[in-house]
């Protein structure tokens, strides 16, 4: 039985080269990112913020704080995807969808809520850490979420992330994790590299 | 026309409870193995490595620092997926079989290798990031990969990460970033809950 999931999986690749005719349109936008918002993120903090760069004076602003890659001008649409730190602060608004449609009952959510604040506050190793996870878990997401649009996408970690905060205006708690490219594939892109064997890699316990 | 992979990523769910009368076999975990080092890393580091703990022993001292969370005992297994510091070192080990295959041309790779020894070096929030970047990818696509093979996966960011590195004996430059448990769910698990509005979360630029 075909598994539609190991072949996009087996299949994706960062890609450089984009078809620069075809945009995006808002409505894609958005698709991209109710999709990405299913990621997991702890207590479901949901501390991520996506930033869609898709006008020319924008594309121009990151590219320069992305060392001059051309793929952000190239590609219908960057996102730059960002963790937030003090998450535990934005807990009580992240789970009120879910508390108000009787996922979670709210002495639960309050549990959490405390919870969060405890192992959170005056931590600001683990806010990173988990800001960096949550940006991270929704940007696979993403990208898997483009593949199956018909859509390819490129990953980077290549930015100056104090140039990024300032060309955008980000805030103290907001961090530039990871930049997604998306858009139509052109010639001329890699095919998915090989990784190390497996062996290497794991360990039973 | 239907979008299989629209429908897992909306469909996922971090489950708490599993069927203990079914296990995963050696196969089943490399295949999960293989489908999850498919994603993406900086430099293609590859930047990580897999604990799947399932002996009945290791499952016992992984919930001793976990705080106490029953669930690593009673899925099949549990993945402790690390990343790696330092992974301008192994660089070149990584970037071997790409080079060996004809997929990367010898000189880029050494381009590469300068470049992340560059970066890399003497910069441990760098090191770090990246650690959780590069992990945090893999674990996503690894839990889409259980979806694919019909099996059910939770993701927890919640153990004590000092305890983790001493029951498994972790190296000073593996840093447990992230557990996902997997195996066959059984009754009394959440449906996927709600997010919050895209409006909060999205930005054009």
């Amino acid at each position: 039985m075909a598994n539609p999931i190991k072949s996009l999986i087996e299949s994706r690749v960062s890609i450089n080269y984009y078809d620069t005719s075809q945009q995006l349109t808002d409505s894609d936008i958005e698709e991209l990112i109710s999709q990405a918002t299913r990621a997991p993120s702890a207590y479901n903090f949901q501390n991520w913020k996506f930033i869609a760069v898709r006008s020319p004076e924008a594309k121009e602003r990151l590219k320069g704080v992305c060392y001059g890659q051309q793929k952000v001008v190239e590609a219908p649409v960057t996102f730059i995807i960002c963790g937030i730190l003090e998450a535990y602060k934005q807990l009580p608004q992240a789970l009120k969808p879910s508390v108000d449609a009787g996922f979670l009952d709210q002495s639960v959510a309050e549990g959490w809520i405390d919870a969060a604040k405890q192992t959170h506050t005056d931590n600001p190793e683990l806010q990173r850490d988990e800001a960096i996870r949550s940006a991270s878990l929704a940007a696979m997401t993403l990208m898997f979420a483009a593949q199956g649009m018909g859509l390819a996408t490129g990953s980077m970690s290549g930015f100056d992330p104090r140039g990024v905060a300032r060309e955008f205006q980000l805030s103290a708690v907001e961090v530039p994790v990871i930049m997604v490219t998306v858009g139509y594939p052109t010639s001329g892109n890699w095919p998915q590299k090989p990784r190390r064997p497996i062996s290497e890699v794991i360990q039973y316990a």
